[in-house]
């Protein structure tokens, strides 16, 4: 199944690389050894979640078919003009952004009005139909966001326990 | 655009008075004097909210390509027997049940696993696909729950505040 | 109710007039006739909300209890120094932000990580504990946004409504 | 940090085993060869997440705030007799419910009004505020249900595909 997605996304002109670039712009504030590498890694980690497979899959679907026609009205006029009231693009994203816990949800939403990289190129292609895409893409960034900084954070509060244990003893 | 939805819904099998019952034998038990009118009442409100409205169409079309068979495959099947981690169908109706608050969504995990009434029926349809349709139910009846415990709620705070105000002058 | 949380506010530093000029900035690119005094309106409207008023009280006792130092370690030294893994704050904010559907959560996301105006003088403030009420004026302002959204999208679809009504007649 | 969670929550009256016995009887029904160890095993792992130590620490901390009388009113009053409007409590169990994803918030809504076992102890217990408590319970029964779940799924669903891909070659 993920690697159905993972072509799913090429398909739809999303590289895995692309969303790692804005994982790494997202992160490297907060860790400064930071690497392109372990954004991979983390991004890898949130597409082999059942749920996220299954959400990401419904989204494009419904890009797709939008896309080709195969929506009646008013649901297609809906999502081709990205309608500020329709909330389920966001729904989704923000179900794929919390997989970690709540932290991620707010990168979810400074990426939402802050496009970034691809999700930029994904906002401007005019021939396609991104309405779901582009928030799930700022959804699976901020779930590899929040893996990172739930591992960078792990790493600091075990060496801090470590130290204060020495200095007890 | 609510006639629109409220035909849909009816097209599927719910009718409104379905859904009011689920809402009166939700909130009969924390306020004796409710009228079915008032759940009636609460549940039109709650069909007004574009958002409701979006969300519901999106689930109900989701239901209906996966019946007429024009969803691909994985998808279509995942929809198709209610994959348990499938979690597309709960988040929209999670959106719904909370369009007044967190307290909406605890009536809609409760009626999630506590299939009462119209969500039986649909539970049990064979030959219908109705994945969506039985969460947005019981979305719906948990928003319209919702509403009458804010309402029911907020009448009380207003008396016992007024009762304050007149034993403290 | 109201009177007390607006005094609590006020109090912690944070006056309704701030909160509005965030929303008017917020809200300002989307609807180019918009006035403080409609912010303001929305903001009201939000703060009359019950559950928004307790999750309000909540998150400042927090604060002031940090700050009074009458809370335990490690809680007291978690909420002092903001760790990024605790998300309680950010829990209530999305609470509050998401009052008037999903669409609030986003422009929460974004004042998070995009801190203006008042909420960058809370961030900074040195005497006071302020890790709650950064984030819940961020999710206020994120309220009457969405609040603001709504009434002018469904001014704007009443009346498109209307000139295909009259088209089609 | 884990142990001392552990510890607050029988200084609470809640043992883990009392836990995972909530958990046994929501999965059981869904998977015949479960076992009380698989099920101690889940809220183990549940109990490592940061994210959730910080949220159980905080709840438990107003609980003891209001029962030793530290809280000023209103929010004193509100907390001790858990007033229906008050989501605080909600919100935070939410978070914890769904640090696996959405499915474990449906569980969630369940186990609130169908309290049992723990649960029930902790709601009719006299003289303590567990206002807080009940709910965490909750969200820690349903997170750990939610990644048993996931666990027996997974399983499942790659021995299909492991079946088709036999059938294919
Ligand atoms: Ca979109
Ligand atoms: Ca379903
Ligand atoms: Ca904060
Ligand atoms: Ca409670």
């Amino acid at each position: 199944m993920k690697e159905l997605i993972i072509k799913k996304l090429k398909d739809r002109g999303v590289k895995l690389e692309a969303i790692s670039a804005v994982v790494y712009k997202l992160q490297k504030p907060y860790s400064e050894n930071l690497t392109v590498e372990e954004c991979q890694d983390a991004l890898e980690h949130v597409l082999e979640k059942r749920e996220v497979q299954y959400t990401l899959l419904t989204g494009i679907t419904l890009d797709e078919l939008t896309e080709k026609g195969e929506l009646d009205e008013p649901l297609a006029g809906i999502i081709k003009e990205d309608e500020p009231l329709y909330g389920v693009d966001e729904s989704l994203a923000f179900a794929i952004s919390s997989i970690y816990g709540t932290i991620g949800f707010t990168s979810f939403g400074y990426l939402d009005k802050h496009k970034m990289g691809i999700m930029k190129e994904l906002d401007t292609s005019e021939n396609n139909v991104n309405t779901f895409l582009d928030d799930l893409v700022a959804g699976l960034a901020s779930a590899a966001s929040a893996k990172i900084a739930h591992q960078k954070r792990t790493e600091l509060n075990l060496k801090k326990e470590k130290l204060e244990e020495e200095d007890v003893s």
